[in-house]
């Protein structure tokens, strides 16, 4: 039998939102079914690179978890648009060679996150919108659902609590903004993966697309650097380039993850009034999770195979 | 008489596109055409500047001749969509507090740099897409144009031969996607402003979003390093994160404007096969034209009041 220290590296971490996330807002039941949730799903993804799985695989993998699930504001259970549609946004990055795919404004794509990596290995391009990447997901035989689908009476009623305080002149809800998921891996290969899903933001309106598709804002992954995917007020995420500066930090600067990820998120985004925060992966499968919001859905489990699962502030950080 | 030194600083630089631009390809007149163009083009943006216009409105200006001009790849010239559509991408950034906007996929609005330039200070959004855009631009009373209006005869044909190619599988040609333009300034209140405009490449499908509406990619400005646009093959900027990556080696590796953008373009993009260039300006009012292609359309004048016109890469360089 061999030790953790006989085997090669490996290290996950993922979000399943930021925001405005606090016990007493919360039933002791949808906390434990979150938290199970988030347990169990880093678990898998963990066995999965354990076992040799490509980092890739791994994160379409557990980013298909919460798509499927109706607990995040990915896939089923996608906050809703203006009009009362769903446009989910996704992108994915691998960190070897600078790969990418991403998917903006899609409304029959049943998994983002797969589709994205579609574009990034079978197509020229690296982002695709609306009912183009919808004809491109027919042509390479992607599984298409109705809008039913991704109809949830929780997020219903978001949208007309958001539209009912546009119309009364109130601020909106400080959480109709959040809740995309977000994966990043260090596999045995040593490569560093990211990916990203959302539905955006409640009330969405004139196809607005938010940092989850836009490399660089809302995904990066850099073998010489780090992988993030990060969650939040996608605005300030992309204008601060979020993802690739945590990156940058590292590779320009010779910051650590952790220093790289605390500047932005605790100093830059916040300085701007930037709300939400991140996960990443350093090459040494050291992770950070750091959120400038009261919580952040989150699980991780590092190279030394520490496992971290929480959601409010006060819960126990890497 | 005030000297040149006693003046507040101000620079420009400008593209219309990098790619296989060579003098043997193209008739004298052609090319005193684009010459003339450039040359004036970039004495008027200088002008409004030194008479102490925002640069917010110096960009928007002079992009807006660019686009208005069937000389570019952008407005009136864009190239087709594979079907025979135009999809046109813009975005702005303003230095001093890293706002932005941009749009993707528009078809009938006139100036997409004016339309990223109201997302930006209009609405509560960065990035606006298709038909969501298009509603957008008509509830803010913008010009809307048929499709006729973006119809030139020279891009009919490029698309022509460029569906000709890929049915007979031959290698596209090496231009088809090529001819975005951008301008970069610094104005007399030392805000670093940078633009771009794009019809995108010659038989794009399935709704393909490239760099140039993509913030730290085709577009990026902070006042604490430098503003930059991109143009080239957008696939390898997204991925790069070019605009970005120039500002960021500067504010965190202290490099300098040259050194950055040289690094980005003739070593990163160069290992990468992306082939395109920039056009950037520093605090200082420095200015960097690098490009990887035989020739890029280029104009520029930086502090000292140097003033730069080429098209291919054997002409000056500031």
């Amino acid at each position: 039998m061999m030790s953790a220290a006989d085997e090669t590296r490996v290290a996950i971490a993922l979000h399943g939102g930021a925001g405005t996330i606090e016990r007493n807002a919360m039933s002791e039941e949808l906390e434990a079914t979150y938290r199970a949730f988030l347990d169990d799903a880093i678990i898998r993804g963990y066995e999965q690179l354990r076992e040799g799985r490509a980092g890739l695989d791994v994160v379409v993998n557990v980013i298909q978890l919460m798509e499927d699930s109706p607990l995040f504001n990915a896939g089923r259970g996608a906050v809703y648009t203006w009009e009362g549609a769903h446009e989910l946004d996704a992108s994915i990055m691998h960190g070897e060679n600078l790969d990418a795919g991403a998917v903006a404004g899609v409304s029959t794509v049943k998994s983002p996150i797969a589709l994205a990596r579609a574009v990034m290995e079978d197509s020229p391009h690296v982002m695709l919108a609306s009912r183009g990447a919808e004809a491109f997901a027919l042509e390479r035989g992607f599984d298409l659902v109705s809008p039913e689908y991704f109809a949830t009476e929780r997020r219903r009623e978001a949208l007309e609590a958001y539209k009912a305080n546009e119309q009364a002149g109130l601020k909106p809800e400080a959480d109709h903004k959040f809740g995309t998921v977000g994966v990043v891996v260090l596999d045995q290969a040593g490569n560093l993966i990211a990916g990203t899903s959302t539905g955006g933001m409640t009330g969405k309106r004139w196809g607005r697309i938010g940092d989850s598709p836009v490399i660089g804002a809302g995904t990066y992954a850099d073998n010489r650097s780090c992988a993030v995917s990060a969650t939040g007020h996608g605005e300030y995420f992309i204008r601060h380039t979020v993802a690739r500066d945590i990156c940058a930090r590292m590779q320009f600067g010779g910051a650590t993850l952790d220093e790289a990820a605390s500047t932005v998120v605790m100093e830059e985004l916040i300085e701007a009034d930037g709300e939400g925060g991140i996960v990443a992966v350093d090459p040494a499968g050291r992770v950070a999770l750091v959120f400038n919001t009261p919580g952040m859905y989150r699980a991780s489990i590092d190279a030394t195979g520490r496992k971290v699962v929480g959601i409010y502030g006060e819960d126990e950080t890497p």
